[in-house]
């Protein structure tokens, strides 16, 4: 069993992703600023992850004022909310983690401190419990769309290492192996911080699961010459229309995907999704440095200078989405998700 | 003006393309053992170029035998074609200039030892005179495929480094700039290896044409969101019906043109069309190993012993290609390449 993140009472543990398949370890904190700056160095990455990082780090931020006045430590949380928010504006989960954990204080304006305090962190281990919960039933309901022997191809990582349990897409991944589907998994690298490489190889090694790596470029051959079956990855915002946000090359996977007649999923919690954006072209893409591309090996890989575009994401439009696997069940088109949360 | 190889009346001098970019340093040589020791370790690459460097290669080789007996002179040119042919089993313009070289000697056979040498030296500069002119007629001739400030996407290196004059595919770009286009190129970082970031970056940047690097998992949200009018690349192999084997990632980008409704055109040499294979089915396709992907940049990517597919290339049906220029003009379906070499 794969822990990415543990709230440890005073402290939050998290292992460092950065330092993956290399070194597997972990940092402990009690530091706000520490986690905050882990969450922009991508040490703990994964919208699920993120939005349990948030509610552990608004714990971080309260526990500071615990015993200051009751407006201190509302400012208090407020000003850890703003941190914690600020170095990755696509992740939904993360704004979605931190409503949860201001909503505890907008409904029990009368309690101390301490009270909060102990509220909110009730409300931060349920955030991550029912993430862990959400993993394994969308596990479940993915299940039906692996055949036996599948070829799955997958991106990035979805896995333990980017929620509170099992996954998402790989947690459909992990349910279709753990029933005996003898799967084999194709893992693109995933440029240009090689998630696939790094973490989704490790996450399959340690899971017994047979994997084979490729290079995001390899993928279009890969269907072809070796037949994938079905393409499965995960989301970091989905809108009212089924348009989905996730790791860049996605949308280059959903067209491969129609261009060879193969289903192409996604599997995310339900709340990925985010009814107040009509469609995926409301959805704001991060662009990320060029130094993560030209000199992402430690090693100068292109000119000085050379100009650089990385955006963290593309969006996938609904209308090659073949289905949207959520802890409720497979959603197909037409997505009208309007469900308030 | 980027001058890859040169030959300088008794040394041949080249442009170590493995320091790039982070160096340009080039090596001057007139032992034939450093030249082969070049092609073996990728200090020259590029089948064009390598078919320059074996004409070269053939006169350092001969030229320590220029005072020798006729015998003595035909056993070092011997010699020299067997140690060049060594490194790059694959490389069929590397065979192919060796071919023309031993021509040389079986068509003058009265001949001594120092005629022989100057009509060797006005072979190899011959090979290096007509792939120049041929890269300039690639170029005249796809520029009609290039609107005004166009955006072009482009993969692997297929410029002066790949070749003796200004590229294929990279050829027509040079060639839209010069005629004042105002293009922007957007270039493939090209995994494994990287010769979109490591070199046709560095080619850009000293034509003075602006580049924009992406990963190539970003190519379709490139098409997408920055509105790319056309893609362009090189080949290795081109068989009767059009079908195009080149750098892998290829065949992926002329799915992306589909969907995107955009052309995309290969641009190579005639020399590359081989019309003893009636289509793509029937090009055999190399793999590499492993380490390229894993461990590429001196630094572990991926959990040790992951299993890599890693093929070196992928074939592009004709279906999905709006064009192929070569330096007789711009060939489009239906492709019947059947003549005679």
């Amino acid at each position: 069993m794969i822990i990415s993140i543990e709230w440890r009472g005073t402290s939050v543990r998290f292992l460092d992703q950065t330092l993956l398949p290399e070194k597997e370890e972990s940092v402990e904190t009690s530091d706000l600023a520490i986690l905050v700056d882990a969450i922009k160095r991508l040490k703990l990455r994964g919208a699920p992850l993120l939005g349990i990082a948030a509610g552990y780090g608004i714990l971080l931020g309260a526990r500071a004022a615990v015993n200051s006045s009751y407006e201190i430590f509302l400012a208090a949380v407020e000003s850890a909310a703003a941190a914690i928010a600020a170095p990755r504006p696509t992740a939904v989960n993360l704004f979605w983690a931190l409503e949860r954990m201001r909503n505890v204080l907008r409904l029990n304006p009368g309690d101390s401190p301490s009270t909060l305090f102990e509220k909110l962190e009730s409300e931060a281990r349920a955030i991550h419990a029912e993430d862990k919960a959400m993993c394994e039933a969308i596990g479940h309901a993915g299940d039906a769309i692996i055949p036996r022997n599948a070829k799955i191809l997958t991106h990035c990582n979805t896995g333990a290492l980017a929620t509170g349990g099992i996954g998402t897409a790989f947690g459909v991944i992990v349910t279709a192996h753990q029933s005996g589907k003898k799967i084999i998994v194709y893992a693109d690298e995933t440029r240009p911080l090689l998630q696939g490489a790094r973490l989704t190889m490790w996450e399959l090694q340690k899971m017994g699961i047979p994997g084979v790596l490729i290079t995001d470029n390899t993928a279009a051959w890969t269907i072809k010459s070796k037949k994938i079956d079905v393409i499965i990855t995960g989301a970091d915002r989905i809108a009212a229309n089924g348009d989905a946000a996730n790791k860049i090359g996605t949308y280059n996977l959903a067209i491969l995907a129609k261009e060879h007649g193969i289903p192409f999923y996604i599997a995310a919690p339900s709340s990925t999704i985010d009814p107040n954006i009509s469609s995926g072209e409301q959805i704001l893409i991060e662009e990320r440095g060029a130094e993560e591309v030209i000199h992402g090996f430690g090693k100068l890989t292109a000119p000085e200078g050379t100009a650089v575009f990385s955006p963290a994401f593309d969006v996938t439009p609904h209308s090659l989405i073949s289905g949207i696997i959520t802890e409720t069940g497979i959603h197909t088109a037409p997505y009208h998700f309007a469900v308030k949360r």
